[in-house]
Parts: C-alpha cells; sequence; structure tokens
C-alpha cells in the first residue's frame, strides 16, 4: 500500500494517528539537528520532519534525496510548533518512522514552482514537468470540471451525446482540411473534420432533436499565438426550435457554468445586440462589455468647420474616457502613435478635455469653438473630468481602429477585470459577405445559415443587405461559440446557392449526402458550436488557450516534447500508396 | 413555437388541453370518415384524429401527407375510445384542429420500423434514416447513458478528464498507424494515436494520480466485423498503486454501470482467474462464465489402452455437457463435423454418453471399459444424463477446439442469455510471448508492463516462463478492456529491452521521450482501458460495435454514406508535399 492519505488532506484532527504517505520531495530544508521536507502530489503538499528522535538509517535515506524524488513515507502525525496559516495542511506536519525511495529524479531542468524559472521552449519540452507546477494543473482541473458540468447540464436537459467520425470527408470549404491517406482504398484520403457540422445536421434528420458532442476538432491553418491545429469544440444541435429556443437553451448552459465554475449568479438574461449596433458602437462583432465607453458618431456635428481632415472624411467618431482629462501631453502623444501602428492604421488622434472647470482644451481648438466642444462632450455624454478620444476616416476602418484604442484605455483604466465576466449575444449577423478580390458573395456563417424571414425578399435584388438568425456568443470580448439556424427548406437553399454562385451540380458534389438527407423529411434545427478550449482560458483568466491544453503544438504545428511530426520509413509510405514530393525551401 | 409537448410524453390526465406537436408521420390509416395518423418524434408516437369534426382544409392537408412528412400539429387532447395499453401515450389521441407541412419527404428507401425491409448496405448508405428506427436510436441513447454514468463514477473517485492529442508520433509498434501529412513541416508526418499509451503514462509523471479520457483511437488493421478503423476507448491510469487496487476501482466502475444501467447488483466480488486457469479450464483467455462446462484433462486417464488416437497425443481434455445423454447420432455427426471445420480444426470428436440407467455408451467402446468410462465420468463430475465430449491432439489448438466446442454447446443449450451477465477478470497474463517466425519474445502487453515481483528472477534463465501483473476485464466471453501495472524503474526496463531484444540506441529512438520523463521521478503507476463500443454492444446485447455507432465505416473502411475516402485535389496534395503513387490493382 502507498498511502492512506494524500498530501492534501492531514489536519489536526489526525494528530497522533500514523499515516503512509506518497509524492514528490518539493524542497528540502536541512537546519542541522531538524531536517524538514515538503513532500507533494496533486492534492497538496505535507511537512515531514525528521530529528533526533527519527531512526539513523531513515535519516541517511533523507540525506540522500533530492527534489523530484519519489518518496514514501510512514510516520506519526504531530501538531506543528509553528503552523503556517497559508498550507492547508499547515497546522500540522509527520515525525517520519519509515522511508522508501520509490524513484529518483534528476535535476529538473526549471524549477517546479508557482513561478518558475523555465523559459517557454523548455517547459514546451519538458511539458510532463510543467504540468507538475501548481498553475497549470489547476489550469487542467478547470478544465476537467467544466467538461463534467458542461455534460451534467445538457443530459439533464435531454441532450444526447453522439460521436461522429473523425475520418470524413474532405469539404475543400472554409479552412485546410488535414488529410489522411486511406491503405485499403489506395490513392484516396479522409479528412479529419473541421466540425461536425454536417454530420449533426444529419442526426437532426435523424430526429435527434437534441444533440451534442464535445469533440475534437482540426484546422489545418496558419497558427497564431490562440489556434491550435487541434481544438476541442462543445457541438450541439436541436431540432423544432427558433433561435431563441437556442439562446435561452444555452444561456441556460453558460449560468449553469458561471454558477458551478466561478461561484456568479447571472439573475438578467445576458444582453443581446445585433451585428450592426455591436460594429457602430464597438467597432467589433465581439465588444468586452465589461466597460462602457461605447462609440459616438460626430460625421455630422464636425463637418463644415474648416478641419479639412475631418470634412474629407466618410465617418468621424469616438468615446468619452471617464475621468481622463488629466491626460499628459506623453500620454496623449503615446496614445496617438498607439493608433499610427501599421496594425491599427488611423491616420491621428484628435482629443478634447472636458477640464474640471467645464472648459474644453482639444487638439482641434483652431477650428473648433468651446461651444462646438461643449455640443460634443453632450451628446458623447460627457462630465466635466472627461476626456473626448476621436478618429476619423474610412467608416469601416475607423471603427476597428476606435475598438482597438477603446480596449487600450480599458486596460489603461482597469476595467478589464480578468475575475469580472461580461457575457453577451451578438445577433442578426449578416448572411453574406463580398469578397472584393473574388467579386462574389461568401456565406459568413455557412451555406446553410438561414436569413431572417422577412429579409427573403432581398435575395434577388440586394443579396448584402440580407441578415441570418445567426448568433455568437461573447464574453469579455472573446467569441465563445457561435451558430445559427439552418436552411431545411430545399427552395430556399437552392435560392442561398445561387447567391453564392454555387451551381446545382456543384453544390450536389460538395453537399450531395446533405442534401440528400433532407429529401427525407428534415424538421427545421439550428445550433450552436463552443470553443472548449477557450472557454476554459476566458474562465482561467489567461489569454492564451495553451494554457488549458495538457499537450499544445507550437506555432509550426509541432509538438516539441513528442518530438512529432516526424519522417517516416519508405515503407510505411509505400503501403498508403504516397510518396513525399522533393520540398524547396 | 414548434411544439408544447413531445409525443411520448401526454397522458390521460392532459384530456381536454389544445397542445401543440411536431414530429414525423409514421404510419396514416384513412377509415374514410375518419383519418388516424402516428406522429412520431425521438420520444415516441401519438395518435392523431381528423374526423367529421376536423376543419375542411385541415382534412385537405391532411390528405396530402406521406409517411416521414415533417408536420407541426394543433389540436385538442381526447380520451381514445379504444386505448393501446402498448402505447404509452395509448390512452388518449389529439383532435387535430390545426396542421402545418414543414417538410415533405420523398418515400424512404425502406421501411422506419422496429423490423425493416432494407438491407445491411441500404441502410448503411442511408444510416441517417435507419437512424430514425427504435433499436437503433435506443443503442445510441445506452451509449449516451454509458458515457455519463462512466464519467459521473470516475469523477465521484477523482478521476481528471485530460484530453491528449490526436496529432501525435508515429511508434512503428503494434498496428499499423493512420499517417497525416503536415503542410508546415513538409515531408513529415503525424500519427493518429492507437491508444494515449505513452501519454497517460507522462501524465502520471506529472502528477495527475488518477487520469481518464473517453477518447477515439485509431488503428488501420485489416478489418473485421467487429473492429473499426477508428474506436472509443475509456483509457484510465492511476499512480501509487497496485494491481489489486485497480482491479477494485474498476469492479466498481462496472458494478455502477451493471446497476445504472442494466438494473443489476452485484454483491460479489467479481471472479478472478489465472490466465493458465482460464486455458486450461476454459481454453480461452476471455471465458464465457454464464455457464459451467469447465474442461478436464484425461491425457494420463485415457492412455495406454490401445487407442492409438489418445496414445500419440500430446493432450485429451474435454466437458461434461449437462443432460445431453440423448444426443442423436445426427446431433453428434453434427457436432463432430463442426469442429472438424478448419477454422477449429479438430480431427475428430470423441463422445461418451452416461446413460439415464448408468450405462455408458461412446465412440470408443472398442478401447474402454464400462468401468474406463466411469472413471472419466465421475472425474469429469458427469451425472446419469450427461454426455462427455473429448477432443485430443496438440495441447493448445485443441484447447482452442474446446473452447469453440463448449461456445458452440452453450448455444445450444441456451445458457449464452444476452440478458444474464458474468463479469470476470483475466489476471497474470504471461509477460512474453515467443513469436517461433522471428524467433524472439514479444511483449504480450507491451514493453512497459511489469513482471510480477516474483517472475524477475526468470529474466536472464527462463524468460518465457515470466507472469506479468496484467489483466483482463471480460465479460459473457468478450474482452471489455485490458491493462497492466507498468515498469516505473530504468533498472527494471533495461532488463525488459533486451529481452525483448530491443537495444538501448534503439529504445531511445522509440520511446525516448518517455524515458527522458522517466528520470525525472515516475511514480509506480498502472492503468486499465476498455473498448466503449463494445462495452455498449455487450449491454446491449448485441454482437456487433457498429450498431453502436452513429456512422459506422465497412469492412473495407469506407463510410458508404459520406462517400469517403475519396480521391483529393491535386493542389491540395501538392501543399502537402505528397503525391500518390500508381496503384497496381
Amino acid at each position: 500500500m502507498y498511502r492512506t492519505h494524500t498530501c492534501g488532506e492531514l489536519r489536526i484532527n489526525s494528530v497522533g494517528e500514523e499515516v503512509t504517505l506518497s509524492g514528490w520531495v518539493q524542497a528540502i530544508r536541512n537546519l542541522g539537528g531538524m531536517t524538514f521536507i515538503a513532500l507533494r502530489d496533486r492534492y497538496g503538499i505535507t511537512q515531514l520532519v525528521f530529528d533526533e528522535n527519527t531512526p539513523k538509517d531513515i535519516i541517511a535515506l533523507a540525506n540522500q534525496l533530492g527534489r523530484e524524488f519519489v518518496i514514501k513515507i510512514t510516520g506519526k502525525v504531530a501538531e506543528r510548533s509553528s503552523k503556517n496559516p497559508k498550507m492547508e495542511t499547515g497546522d500540522i506536519e509527520i515525525s517520519v518512522s519509515d522511508i522508501k525511495i520509490l524513484n529518483k529524479s534528476e535535476t529538473p531542468p526549471f524549477t517546479i514552482e508557482d513561478e518558475t524559472d523555465g523559459g517557454d521552449e523548455l517547459r514546451m519540452k519538458y511539458r510532463y514537468l510543467d504540468l507538475r507546477r501548481n498553475p497549470v494543473r489547476k489550469n487542467l482541473e478547470l478544465r476537467h470540471k467544466m467538461g463534467q458540468e458542461i455534460r451534467r447540464y445538457l443530459d439533464g436537459e435531454r441532450f444526447i451525446e453522439i460521436e461522429t467520425p473523425a475520418l470524413v470527408n474532405s469539404t475543400p470549404e472554409g479552412a485546410r482540411d488535414f488529410l489522411v491517406p486511406s491503405r485499403m482504398n489506395p490513392g484516396e484520403f479522409y479528412a479529419l473534420p473541421q466540425s461536425p457540422q454536417t454530420l449533426k445536421q444529419l442526426l437532426m434528420v435523424s430526429g435527434f432533436d437534441r444533440y451534442f458532442q464535445v469533440v475534437k476538432c482540426f484546422r489545418d491553418e496558419d497558427l497564431r499565438a490562440d489556434r491550435q491545429p487541434e481544438f476541442t469544440q462543445i457541438d450541439c444541435e436541436m431540432s423544432f426550435v427558433d433561435q431563441d429556443d437556442i439562446l435561452r437553451t444555452f444561456e441556460g448552459l453558460a449560468k449553469h457554468l458561471f454558477y458551478e465554475i466561478k461561484g456568479i449568479t447571472f439573475n438578467e438574461t445576458f444582453p443581446r445586440i445585433t451585428y450592426d449596433d455591436a460594429m457602430k458602437y464597438y467597432g467589433s462583432d465581439k465588444p468586452d462589455l465589461r466597460f462602457g465607453m461605447r462609440f459616438y458618431e460626430l460625421t455630422d456635428n464636425a463637418k463644415g468647420k474648416g478641419f479639412v481632415v475631418f470634412d474629407s472624411v466618410e465617418y468621424i467618431g469616438g468615446f468619452c474616457a471617464k475621468g481622463c482629462s488629466e491626460y499628459s501631453r506623453k500620454q496623449l502623444d503615446e496614445l496617438t502613435l498607439f493608433v499610427q501602428r501599421p496594425q491599427v492604421g488611423a491616420k491621428g488622434l484628435v482629443y478634447v478635455k472636458y477640464n474640471a472647470d467645464g472648459t474644453f482644451k482639444s487638439s482641434v481648438d483652431k477650428f473648433y469653438s468651446q461651444d462646438d466642444l461643449k455640443r460634443w462632450a453632450d451628446y458623447m455624454e460627457a462630465q466635466p473630468g472627461d476626456l473626448l478620444l476621436i478618429l476619423a476616416g474610412k467608416k469601416s476602418t475607423t471603427l476597428t481602429a476606435l475598438n482597438v484604442l477603446r480596449l487600450e484605455m480599458g486596460d489603461q483604466l482597469k476595467l478589464r477585470d480578468k475575475d469580472k465576466f461580461a457575457p453577451c449575444w451578438v445577433v442578426d449577423f449578416p448572411l453574406l459577405e463580398w469578397d472584393e478580390e473574388t467579386k462574389r458573395f461568401f456565406a459568413m456563417h455557412h451555406p446553410f445559415t438561414s436569413p431572417k424571414d422577412e429579409d427573403i425578399k432581398y435575395f434577388e435584388s440586394d443579396p448584402g443587405k440580407m441578415h441570418a438568425n445567426a448568433y455568437d456568443f461573447v464574453i469579455n470580448g472573446v467569441e465563445i461559440g457561435g451558430g445559427s439556424i439552418r436552411i431545411f427548406n430545399s427552395d430556399l437553399q437552392q435560392k442561398m446557392f445561387s447567391a453564392l454562385g454555387i451551381s446545382k451540380e456543384e453544390a450536389e458534389i460538395k453537399f450531395g449526402f446533405l442534401l440528400n438527407a433532407f429529401r427525407f423529411g428534415a424538421p427545421p434545427h439550428g445550433g450552436i458550436a463552443f470553443g472548449f478550449d477557450r472557454w476554459c482560458s476566458v474562465f482561467g483568466g489567461s489569454e492564451s488557450i495553451r494554457d488549458f491544453i495538457a499537450f499544445p503544438k507550437n506555432n509550426s504545428g509541432r509538438d516539441v516534447m513528442l518530438d512529432t511530426p516526424g519522417k517516416i520509413d519508405k515503407k510505411q509510405l509505400d503501403e498508403l500508396y504516397i510518396q513525399v514530393l522533393p520540398v524547396q525551401k
């Protein structure tokens, strides 16, 4: 028997008991006559003590120990003379009477502490050691708990979890597929699913009216910091529902998770913002609602006063930064440089200080009177002491730049508290997106997303005007999930394909099995998919999904610990009827 | 709103209520003045009635309906004059006042009934329609419930579910890997995991002392009826445990599932049979313990009486078929032919009838006296009225043939009731398996399985004699899971590699990352993996795992519904730096 208790379990009421513990040596303090060892496992740390009462041979063994050795000890629980209130087991220690070294350890390449001295690369190579660290372990524990609660809730709502295949057909829409050569079908390939979208729609045709799956999905995209080639999706679909049923159901899921995981109760319905409003007021389809600073358009208000920059642009708008009228010249210059960076792309920044005494000081005083500025300030609901920040230019890019500036001000004013949560729904997304390059419409969500009833009339006349029954779930400016009500009527589907420039033949080749299925009684249906990794990261207060994945890949799609991907024997490739082409680097 | 109730919900206490239901038209009975429609959804069937009180336009619409049309109806719940006790909703019907056709359906290619007229191939092609059928839907509902209960139990036992990657390194041990070319690392490949074996061992090194995962695994093998290229494993691992801890923990899981899913309580500990005994008494490492008929060896007992067949063989053994002494000549001839089939491979069958009057009649009366036969019968614990069935030959093949014969007799005597469950553990598997062809030992489980302490002394002298801390979980003769205590000591691991003829260099290349990890304090650990598909099939009383997979593949690894695998554009392959070799068929 390796242990009677875990290292996180013993309390003052066990004093006098003989116990056996197993774990890792976290730290050794040798104080001459006494030695203290901190013994660690997944559940906590317990202090071991070796003193003049400890048998000599046991002390000799203890002296051989090093950091991260795996040991099993037996001893008596004793009350500590100097208690440690920061440790859950801080009231007690173990007077060790027996010790067994279960395994030795070389000195780890970095310290196994909450704050480690190991760099990112080293920790990834030795990920199994990084996972011993408290914060990393807690991330995976959070993920585990989220997973269990998600299932508990959906099971309670009569959703049925159905596994869809991982070896599917390649659908050359959207991102690139990962391909898998088939040995038994030479020259043919499976693809790994980018999402189980079409399969879950088939399950709706099958009559499983509430489906979910926590499922690995794969996208062969060039990676950014917050993207992984494989990621986990909470995939859901419902039949005989409209958009409101879906939002209500999954708002229930979110509230359940907020309560069970974060201890937060939301009594009110989550805000629902249309896509158009989100863009207008926040310049983003995933607004961070932890703080205000919504945008006010000044285009009409600010033109015609001789300020050429404003007079020549499509859009002028800004927001009010509360209590920032004392911003220094240096701070304002920095903000100007911030918005002028190529990735933001604004020409310049106009500021208006609404001084505490009710006067105004702005970068455009030459063109605008105190009355003009007062009118702006009133319109933007500013008070004395506030600062107006204004950008101008092409509407879409200016809104985007304002969004970046707003988030920066949120950071500066510490309004983006990771322990505060502001969820919302963004609804009524545009159905189609015009692509200037190819001069055609693309589906903003996917080709099976249904337009809003009242917009169907624009299919021929003005397709770009149509809005969709499509929605995103956003927390703190992070898109956690998205979905739509699907088209289930074949005439409407045909109209959609026409708008997308997809011929009947092409549709048959690309989506034949789904269109076939729809001929046999498809129910009205819709769904949503959540990014599980991302939801975990938002709940965990981190910006990186990697922190919530046990064995993540780096930006080149490599697992540096497993050292994969790697070369493969010719024999193995021959069996698959493929060969590697010469690579020009 | 599409519905106020499901089609399985309404009872007599709702009579008089106005309700709205949505679902599929299961059947239409037009009795002239009255029309009855059975409306189906996932939850059941409700009868709709259209009669002289139904508005004319509604009747006109009802007359346009066909099988599998999707409709929404509103009406009043009425008590049926002739109730149907076989239906849960059989006390009521709906007097329809409004109807809306949500979607039409073509006539399905087979009937959507419990017993369908569709053949296997047709049902697989239209799997989404097959899934509408009650028995198939119930299989997936069983699987869902199993999945939830497995998680509930393991979560309660402080197991933490950790997702391991699906894009891993290729390990050319065991079965063939499915490979995935990496676009970002040209000429290199990922492999899909055959199991997360090494990764879960790394998690033990990380200190997650109780891990599980319900995870897709992949093996590129030539398929049999009960194999799929992708399958789901309940993968578990624990630290600081010995074999007994693991068996106890997962016996707990099994009992939980037996109780929650099948309503069966097991008070006793599951039988534990050593591999050697299982082979000796049942000729199989997965004995079906729903019935007895264990084997008795007669080798010493039956030799030396002049019967050349027996005198010349390594092994003679048989079992007693209770109450079968009246088997006819024809039945016995059929059994003889059965064991002589090439896939069984016995030379012949010796029978001894223990007649009700206490006399014996056998196929070897010429060589054995009544006393001889009485001695056999007593040894084999036979009673008057029983039949002894005896095979002889090379020991291993004869035991295997006896196993097949025993199962056949179990079937003939209807002792293999699919609603009866006999779980057991098979323990103490051999550590190594000698391969005659390559003249070397292979690991019977895998190279990290630990030998039994008392057998370590045979590593150099007689490796084949060693037994392992390896165990299988078997229900009704089906292997549901298996696992082992792992080696965590590097000296022992080195001995194991030597026994397997794996050099240090080779070990480094193949298992380097794991051996590396083991240098930093690996705890004692072990685990088990269950075949989730198979466990579902045993609980569901089916021999085919396909019935419990939403979208299975056929024996050529094809999904005939998705029509995958398929050809891929050259452009896509070019991006992956691979090309297809010409295929010679």
